[in-house]
């Protein structure tokens, strides 16, 4: 006996989703059935709106239901300093901090030659634009610590430095909290490398 | 800053599915943003669809795009036996086996007096009614071995033997392919009292 077609469709959209396997995947199809029809219907609403409602910033390639997104067109933050990220969820990562104050700029990527990502497939030419704006005094790199990310970072470095305006790029060394014991060697490298005067 | 608005909506669909909590919600989220238009269409249509196509069978139970289902419809499927089960995915689990052809009967949930669970807000005023059939021969008890699970087998089978109708249990014991060094003391206890003879 199969399942009955409805189930079916639901189990394999489940297994579309990141780390979702067969046996989970039935297991929310199933629960599914017993939710609230309420509930389901925002769940599906939600997922059309997603994909119908939001846009990438025209200025910077955050995501935004507007044109230009919140950050862009907030006259309060610092038009100086753009902090570049990988993904729109690292702007988030780093808005919940409350501590950087300046624009940023989505790539949407990392340079990687194994996944024939090449510049022309990143954000990088908006970039470059915006930094003829004689107001960038600093751009910051905070692709993620990965070799395509740090390829990324050196790459954009590169490019930008003949313009004279200023590169830098987030701190790596040992997470807040964490045990020397249990540190991999890069990070721990990177630590000894960092030191700062106390 | 808060997540666009459709966004946050969709982080908290998935928060209501089980085992899920605000960051894998919010990892999923962005990876639906990503997937392919047709993809997460197709996810949305199914969600509706499960809801609105798939209604419980009239006869046992189980979920059935139409009034009765396949199996109650199946007249090569013996009549003269009954498996009882907890919830509709275990009959999917039962077939899987191809072994037992017999009919069945979903409870939709187990007697629970924690949860205020009675005889009354399970499918067995139903189930009663089908044992009115002369044909049936046996009731086989398949809930699941937890507390609730044998409470609810106690329960039937006091209710069903008075009609002198035959009510059986699945048996409990070892997995096979398991060790015994790791089995629980109950289900030992359980493989001792239910050994066979060789």
């Amino acid at each position: 006996m199969q399942y009955p077609a409805p189930i079916a469709k639901l189990i394999d959209s489940y297994m579309k989703l990141p780390g979702i396997g067969a046996k989970t995947a039935t297991r929310l199809a199933f629960y599914t059935l017993n939710m609230k029809e309420e509930d389901v219907t925002d769940f599906a609403k939600a997922l059309i709106s997603v994909k119908r409602d939001l846009h990438f910033c025209e200025i910077c390639g955050n995501i935004t239901e507007e044109k230009s997104c919140d950050i862009c067109r907030n006259p309060n933050r610092d038009q100086s300093t753009i902090l570049v990220v990988e993904e729109t969820k690292d702007v988030m990562s780093l808005e919940k901090v409350r501590e950087y104050k300046g624009l940023y700029h989505v790539l949407h990527g990392v340079l990687s030659p194994m996944d024939g990502t090449g510049p022309d497939d990143l954000n990088i030419a908006s970039l470059i634009k915006r930094l003829h704006n004689n107001e960038v005094e600093e751009v910051i790199i905070a692709t993620n610590a990965t070799t395509d990310g740090e390829a990324t970072a050196m790459y954009l470095s590169r490019l930008i430095k003949p313009s004279g305006i200023k590169v830098t790029r987030l701190a790596h060394g040992l997470s807040v909290g964490s045990d020397i014991e249990y540190a991999d060697e890069i990070t721990l490298l990177k630590a000894v490398e960092g030191r700062t005067e106390l």
